[in-house]
């Protein structure tokens, strides 16, 4: 199956885990923008990526379910926020008005702590202890809020917004946001597939690798997008970068540069997920359709 | 010891606990807001009562104060978010300038996420699962999570705004707000001090119905203070509640009748306290000083 129908399917496939999940909330005060938040059409890499991950392992995709969710609502959490005036003040996401257009921001930002919560409360679930143990459960809540704390994630959007207004910013500063905003939970991501599915240490360390490899190219393919694209390509206000003063690969190095250093990236992710003694299929054919977009 | 006193003593202890959780972040971006927010002066009522309950167990303090720390970053965390623009709208908490005045809405934003965060990966930390075990751990991160979720802590402060311009506000409905935005967490205090402690199974329902009762009259004598009392006293800016349209037993009931609701709560939490197999005796001094309170 061609990539692009096997990731269509997958996106199918979590837009249902996530569904299920948000449905035990109908009828609670946070329904209404959760939902919006994280059912909102997504291409859902992040789980789709856990999943490839964990099926090296077994196929039992059940089991799986909470964590897939988790690692979206993590997601979706850092979106909305990420959309809110106070941060990058975007109308527009994935084609559609942001949470806090439609639900205000107070619902917005509750909306958001209510779902990395959530995620939390899934990876901690008894469901979840009664398919894996507690031991690797709490190696996912571990992993999980290091990889998005103020060592990870969060960081990583705090450097963006000190260094915003900044004429020159260094190529290691950026480094490090992206490693951070971007890279830190698709690297929790592929390090969940690992702790659920049965990766060795070694392939442990490769996942780790990958995934910070992979959510560098990740970033910088989006900034080209975002610098060469139109709204209606992206779903998002184009141009925002420029706009918010955002320090990018593109912004610091010009197109071709950031262009040559994202595939720089994937030539070394691919590498990463070649050597993996089960599960590199899918991460490959993935490098190589990212290469190919950040070719395009 | 009077309980003034060793409450006074136990929130210096934990201030020491607080503060060195933070060390290792220092030189990080995210270490200024989090260390305002998290280390501003505050009575520690929260981790204090998590504390006595892991007593009545064993005097081995060292071991939980990842659990100490965890409960106080999540009150933190509720804090900052509680006092932005978008939300109250405070300048004033505890006679300082709110985090967002001092660090800007955006940083203070991503502290809160920050600390909320770091709770679940101290909970989860390997120093954890060293000295309690995993199970244990796990329970306490889906405690937790559960309790300040969509259908805790954020599901009450999301009712909180939603009613906050309506005239009139069922009776139960402010129950419900109450029981999720303040009790929730109290309530999650105690009974990861259970979790951690010797808890029976008996106890922990114990736990469970005095963090309720407790906490139902902590936020109603907080309202009472609001409304009653002058800046200089409570250190926050006073009469938010009127200004904010706040449905609270105060503006539902009068002063009076809210009195009367919290003492009712309080001979219901001492009614547990003292039913507990052990560890009782600080949390019935606590509703007895909470009751003084009231009254005055």
């Amino acid at each position: 199956m061609d990539i692009r129908d096997h990731l269509n399917e997958e996106a199918h496939y979590i837009d249902g885990v996530l569904a299920d999940c948000l449905a035990p909330l109908q009828g609670s005060v946070m329904h209404a923008a959760m939902s919006y938040a994280l059912l909102s059409p997504g291409k859902r890499v992040r789980p789709a990526l856990c999943l490839a991950v964990y099926e090296a392992c077994t196929r039992d995709r059940e089991r799986i379910k909470p964590v897939l969710a988790a690692i979206e609502m993590v997601h979706a959490y850092s979106i909305i926020q990420d959309d809110l005036p106070s941060m990058d003040n975007s109308d527009l996401r994935r084609g559609k008005p942001t949470t806090h257009k439609v639900h205000g921001e107070d619902m917005a930002l509750l909306a958001s702590d209510a779902l990395l919560t959530m995620a939390f409360e899934e990876l901690s679930s008894a469901q979840m202890v009664g398919a894996f143990g507690a031991e690797r459960c709490l190696d996912a809540v571990r992993t999980m809020a290091t990889l998005v704390g103020a060592e990870g994630l969060v960081g990583g959007q705090a450097m963006d917004i000190i260094t915003s207004s900044d004429e020159h910013v260094e190529l290691g500063t950026i480094e490090y946001i992206h490693k951070n905003k971007t890279a830190a939970l698709i690297q929790a991501s592929v390090l969940l597939g690992g702790i659920f599915g049965c990766a060795s240490e070694t392939d442990m360390g490769r996942l780790r690798a990958f995934g910070e490899s992979f959510g560098m190219a990740y970033q910088i393919v989006d900034d080209i997008a975002d610098a060469s694209a139109t709204e209606a390509q992206t779903g998002k206000t184009a141009g925002q970068d420029v706009k918010n003063k955002k320090a990018t690969y593109v912004t610091a190095l010009g197109l071709a540069d950031a262009r040559e250093k994202a595939l720089q990236y994937l030539a070394s992710a691919r590498e990463s997920a070649l050597a993996l003694d089960s599960g590199g299929d899918f991460l490959t054919r993935l490098v190589d359709l990212l290469a190919e977009k950040a070719r395009s």
